[in-house]
């Protein structure tokens, strides 16, 4: 008989598979108040990977870390007008502190250009203070009507990244720049997503932006997510704060500003790419936990414990990222589904019977194989075994995605194609009333691309390509 | 002439002094709502350099990292009497959300027993889920009457070790290991600060905690700095929220639980107790920048820059945190000063006499030292010298503190001796007049220990000392 499946099987109801891996693997839960989230450890320690990887991306690009205050004046939001308008409705407001009401009341950050537009204009006198590149890990605070864990919740964790430039060319580099060396190579070298990039449509644009830059991944259910964006800001928010420069001939001039930021939305991107109905599949380079030695079950002696304990030493100086579970009390084949559900790269089974030819069981989380091999091997095979899953799981990927993306000509094939995935449609075709139609069916352009996959200089090319899909 | 000087003296108005190194190192500025902060990149790389600092002997303590949310229901900290009768004065409260007026108000967290609390009672159920260690890095806000840049602030950053464990000898070993082996070896090893351990007094405690164990600091002036906390909070929240577990035998039994933290405050201790009339001076472990290359200035053939370049990258192969100034559009001097200001451990400084001759001069922050050296020679020496300015710099601070720290055998002895410095006086002598009396000069008692100096087992030992002292 065959056993109950631990997750609801994908292809019968992919929301709630979602749903029963954050809990089945302890990812994260509801908070108590509506919308927040509460991140498990074993989650924000893939979340902790996230943020150093994407970190050490952001200060090779010469931006630096500050912190801004939570807490923003309503007054300041409503300097920039597109701005709060886009914002109000989702604002949540302190009106009370200390035992009295606020004079002023005070909005928690929904996001900070114009707190830090503030300080940028007092920090900028001259060129030679520009670009000032700058980024903060913070938490910001969106009241959200249809919460999601991780995909959509009243407050995440976030970078956002706050630039000042001297001119529209530099800004408009540096947006570009960030998408690319920072969002895309992060996404695709150690998320193994292989994400489309390319430029919003106006009406999908950040609320002040002239510009916004997207990566956009597919789901294990064909709709797209956003998972990064990167915006240039024109100089909307310079005039707003005076964020202004002498330049080199004394002139005053206005600063080009840009922000671009990446969310732990990006948890929730990486759960329904990588996913399967086994429950989570980490990509090794991001995986917290690599490897796991896993006891079967001990001997009278513990031979099997001391041989598990010495192999996970070994791949912790051969630099594996790698836990040892010798918890024998709990039936293998538990411990061993859990660990599947969690998603780590790599199994390495140390069993008495394999153990008595010298050999263990290596099983891969991303194919399913099982590799016996001699245990004194094993510390220096993993790396790269490691490194073999890692391209797999970005390959697959990307065969998915394509497998699932269709070339259209006219706009009913691409509603057609996007029910299940994503359509390519020349973006000229894309006019109000073919908007309208697409909309009809909850569809969306994600990006316009240049034919060959990049950001296009410019949304007029006639060459522009649109990616149509549904999306999270 | 005498330059005047950057900085207000120390011996003049130390407060004026404090808030001068904040702004002219540009380490933090006020933030636009009353009590919050600007943290600066430089002075956020140096608390980055604190966290990770922190989090490895977190983690080395087992302790997992996860995140609970910025928002807790109102009625959540009515939960514990004395929990909400603390923090209630402090408290930052949502009513407005998402443009409607809330049904129940939340508060901002001002630290997460009560809601962590929540998800432990959920989480534990049998002693083997026991003890249950966690911790997060976040941010809370108390809103303040008399806030101070990193000492007292509205908004502050800082984790939060929230623990259950199954009896109360394991909750008690577990609070002191934490402020043993986690704060002070941080505080001393890195941080350079020889502090103080004991536990608070009864009324010093944390609002609702059994025990409340204390680092404390001498600061520049004299006066004491609380620098992190270990709570034992008995079952007092185990109560509230339920957190209870069955044992071996069968029975249901009720957690003890523990917190502890420690927070940007350390930023301004670090200032106050390191810092002199030229500036902030950084421990070399702590420091972001341990070294800066300066050219002093060069010559047409860029001889000296190239040197410096060269010189900076032998150092960060060398392992060192290393920067290199070549910005001699700006004089000399004037970025001397300011790396002084900022308090590099040490500048190498190269110029075209000593390069001609094949040296350059090593210029030690902490003693104002200057060495010449063989450039060849440099990168092999710095390691070595930068541990020597670390020790020195606790030596020195050591020595500080017990110059000022005077052994007192009468309340009055105590109240005269810690107008400039710590007193220790037997814990016994001090009985609710005396505190009194002591209180009408601003004094308190900062913690009590053992006479050898470390956490006493309990307040009612006859030998315990008291160390009063004037405090931030």
């Amino acid at each position: 008989m065959a056993k109950a499946p631990i997750l609801t099987p994908r292809s019968e109801d992919f929301p709630r598979w979602y749903q029963d891996v954050l809990t089945k693997a302890q990812l994260a839960e509801g908070g108590p108040v509506r919308g927040t989230m509460v991140i498990r450890p074993y989650a924000y320690a893939i979340w902790e990977r996230m943020v150093a990887e994407v970190d050490r991306r952001i200060k090779d690009a010469g931006a630096q870390n500050a912190y801004f205050p939570l807490f923003i004046p309503e007054s300041y939001l409503q300097r920039e007008a597109e701005h709060v308008e886009g914002f109000s409705p989702e604002l949540a407001v302190v009106t009370i502190a200390g035992g009295k009401e606020l004079e002023e009341p005070v909005v928690v950050r929904p996001t900070s250009e114009t707190v830090i537009g503030e300080y940028m204009a007092k920090w900028i006198q001259s060129h030679r203070d520009l670009p000032l590149l700058l980024n903060q890990w913070a938490n910001v605070v969106r009241w959200e009507l249809r919460p999601r864990t991780f995909l959509r919740t009243t407050e995440f964790l976030w970078q956002e990244g706050h630039c000042a430039h001297a001119t529209e060319a530099d800004g408009r580099e540096y947006a570009s720049r960030i998408l690319h060396d920072v969002y895309r190579d992060f996404m695709v070298e150690v998320l193994a997503m292989p994400v489309l990039v390319g430029a919003k449509i106006p009406e999908e644009r950040f609320a002040g932006a002239i510009n916004t830059l997207t990566c956009e991944a597919m789901m294990g259910d064909g709709k797209a997510l956003q998972m990064g964006t990167s915006h240039e800001l024109g100089q909307n928010f310079a005039k707003a704060f005076d964020i202004s420069y002498q330049d080199a001939s004394g002139t005053q001039q206005l600063c080009w500003t840009t922000s671009w930021g990446v969310s732990t939305r990006m948890m929730g991107g990486l759960i329904m790419a990588h996913g399967d109905d086994a429950g989570l599949r980490v990509p090794p380079r991001l995986a917290a936990v690599q490897a796991v030695v896993l006891v079967v079950k001990d001997d009278d002696e513990g031979t099997v414990s001391d041989a598990a304990a010495r192999l996970h030493r070994e791949l912790l100086d051969a630099g594996v990222r790698a836990q040892l579970d010798d918890h024998v009390a709990t039936a293998f084949g538990r411990r061993a589904t859990d660990w599947e559900l969690k998603g780590v790269p790599l199994r390495i089974e140390v069993g008495p019977r394999d153990l008595a030819e010298g050999r263990a069981v290596l099983a891969r989380r991303d194919t399913g194989e099982k590799l016996p091999m001699d245990v004194a091997a094993i510390p220096a095979a993993v790396p790269d075994l490691l490194e073999v899953i890692q391209t797999g799981m970005l390959e697959g990927a990307l065969a998915e995605r394509e497998r699932r993306t269709v070339v259209c000509s006219t706009v009913e094939e691409a509603a057609s194609a996007a029910a299940d995935g994503f359509a390519r449609v020349p973006w000229a075709l894309l006019d109000a009333s073919a908007l309208e139609r697409l909309g009809r069916d909850a569809l969306t352009v994600r990006c316009v691309q240049t034919p060959d996959g990049d950001v296009p200089s410019s949304l007029e090319d006639p060459d522009n390509v649109a990616i149509v899909a549904r999306a999270y």
